[in-house]
């Protein structure tokens, strides 16, 4: 158990109102226990009060131990997996894990029709989204890895070159440098690029394509996450002005990040420079995301979000415009907000680059 | 809308008197409507009630479109997602899909206090576990390409080749065969094949070695998923021993297979081997898992899981034996209940193998 983590999310807790809360998904409750556990259907839940007692339910096919500041209760496959829940939860509010799955929240209901399940995700989330210092030195590392690959990767285009193959090959090097496993890398040539949820397929490269590449990957259970988009052999008049512009976009947002500014003025910092320029409507979807041991975590990072900048946080800036059937551009780095401002983690370049 | 399997769930919600469920896990509907939808933080859901009204609810990011079958109801990020839900939801129980988050029930229940939540995930469940002709064929044709990968893994075994080399090979094998993404692959050396959740990594092969390939993949959205054990260049008397042992208890296991029967049997018949040949504590899990949409989904192929096998299942056939320390073996076939007794998907050999 990381005391000093607890007893922050204890004080989260108070101050919410909150006696006590379950804690169940994995990031969470690595961020906790250093236990890293997917339980896929089964049951895991980590049970904390406001007077620090914290228990450990969960499967034994996890590999699990008990120990003095955190005891362990374990149950089997064939068992109802919230039975030894229920008898050591307290009656009332009972603060449950934003992704605990429902057919255990139902199951724990039955068993006690005393408890009232509310919102109970808050403390661990607010916590989470404050980077301490050995989160920040592993984020910053695994960034500098990401502007190496994001090279190797870029100097690797040529003609007829698949978006798979490159994805795989993003993958590869990625283990090489110490990557936890294998994900879904985003390569999307010329129109594809226009789906910002285009996923890699056969299309191969060709001259005057626009080259989207959102690599990211955990190491060592941490995020990082970067986007560059280039031109192939040649650039259009238009794919240059929508470079320029999301590039634009992106540097004038960070400029501003500092504590105590509002999230959802940095999304409308990039929003009003792209819609000055024309391409409002092309920037579908929220300026960025916080990131850490998920890809997308507290803060979100979009107009809704009337929360201060706060030391600590790390998030992306990845403002974009979509142009259906033609190209798409996207420029992402991922910050640190600073006492100063910002420290940004990515330093691949972000000058127009026509390569091949 | 696949017409034919809603008037199945139909059916299974009356007979589980069970007026009206949410469907949101991304299989289910993906089954049910064609939409395969990722939603991670985000929410989907669909309702359906007994006279087969359908209903369903999404953010707008997810791409979904209306149509005459399956009216849509579109939030955005900064709407409450499940307030369109609440007011489409009928008073009294309500069958909640068991993979929804929490976030989104204790949403809906602060909106309706007057609906009860009920597991309802059943009907659907129940439908998904007998395979259509569709799927069948599909899934054969998936564990054909299964065979194909893990004969040129297994080619691929030499000296010092690393755990992790060659799951990425095993995925991109795959891929170049039509997989819908990349995966975990379990490729185990030695003492690492005794922990059955071993992940690869950069452990070497080394002469004497058993090795464990578990390789498993989607393609076309349905999963294949196979197990084999080879030795490199030695085995010993034990390892021949222990072997043996596991692929008579596959085999034993496979042959009683047939409609009626019930699921615990099959996992009885294997265990009972295991344990007459005085390594019943070393195999540590349950026999196998149905398999078809997701890796892992019903039936349950446990002690615990007393239903007859029905035409139609697919499941998986793994025992496994596994010794701290020393080594593992397990040997995993698919299986398709048939009218007779049951088609075994797989058709990569089983007898001892001593590579290299």
């Amino acid at each position: 158990m990381n005391k000093q983590r607890i007893d922050r999310i204890t004080e989260n807790m108070k101050k919410a109102g909150l006696e006590q809360i379950i804690v169940s998904s994995t990031a969470s409750l690595y961020y906790l226990t250093g236990y890293w556990v997917e339980p896929h259907e089964r049951m895991i839940a980590l049970y904390l009060d406001t007077s620090s007692r914290a228990i450990l339910f969960g499967n034994e096919i996890f590999g699990l131990n008990s120990s003095p500041d955190l005891p362990l209760i374990c149950h089997r496959d064939s068992d109802n997996p919230v039975k030894d829940l229920a008898e050591a939860v307290r009656p009332g509010e009972l603060g449950i894990d934003k992704f605990w799955y429902s057919k255990f929240l139902i199951g724990l209901m039955k068993l006690r029709n005393d408890i009232v399940p509310v919102q109970g995700s808050g403390p661990v989330d607010l916590a989470r989204q404050m980077k301490d210092s050995d989160e920040i030195k592993l984020m910053r590392n695994n960034s500098r890895i990401n502007d190496q690959v994001m090279g190797v990767i870029i100097d690797m285009l040529q003609e007829d070159v698949a978006e798979n193959y490159l994805a795989s090959e993003v993958n590869k090097h990625f283990l090489q440098k110490g990557a936890d496993c294998e994900g879904a890398q985003l390569v999307c040539f010329g129109a594809n690029g226009a789906d910002p949820h285009h996923n890699s397929d056969s299309t191969v490269l060709k001259a005057g394509d626009s080259v989207i590449f959102d690599i990211f990957t955990p190491i060592n259970r941490y995020w990082c996450d970067m986007t560059r988009t280039v031109f192939y052999k040649t650039v259009t008049e238009e794919q240059r002005q929508v470079y320029e512009l999301v590039k634009l976009a992106n540097e004038t947002a960070i400029s501003r990040i500092k504590p105590g500014v509002l999230i959802s003025e940095i999304d409308k910092t990039a929003r009003e420079i792209i819609t000055q320029g024309g391409y409002g409507e092309y920037f579908t979807h929220r300026l960025g995301h916080g990131i850490g041991l998920e890809c997308h975590e507290p803060p979100d990072v979009s107009l809704a979000s009337d929360i201060p900048l706060e030391v600590g946080m790390i998030f992306s800036v990845e403002p974009g415009i979509y142009l259906p059937g033609k190209f798409g551009v996207r420029i992402e780095d991922l910050v640190l907000v600073t006492e100063e401002g910002c420290e940004v983690l990515n330093q691949y370049p972000k000058e127009l680059q026509v390569v091949g």
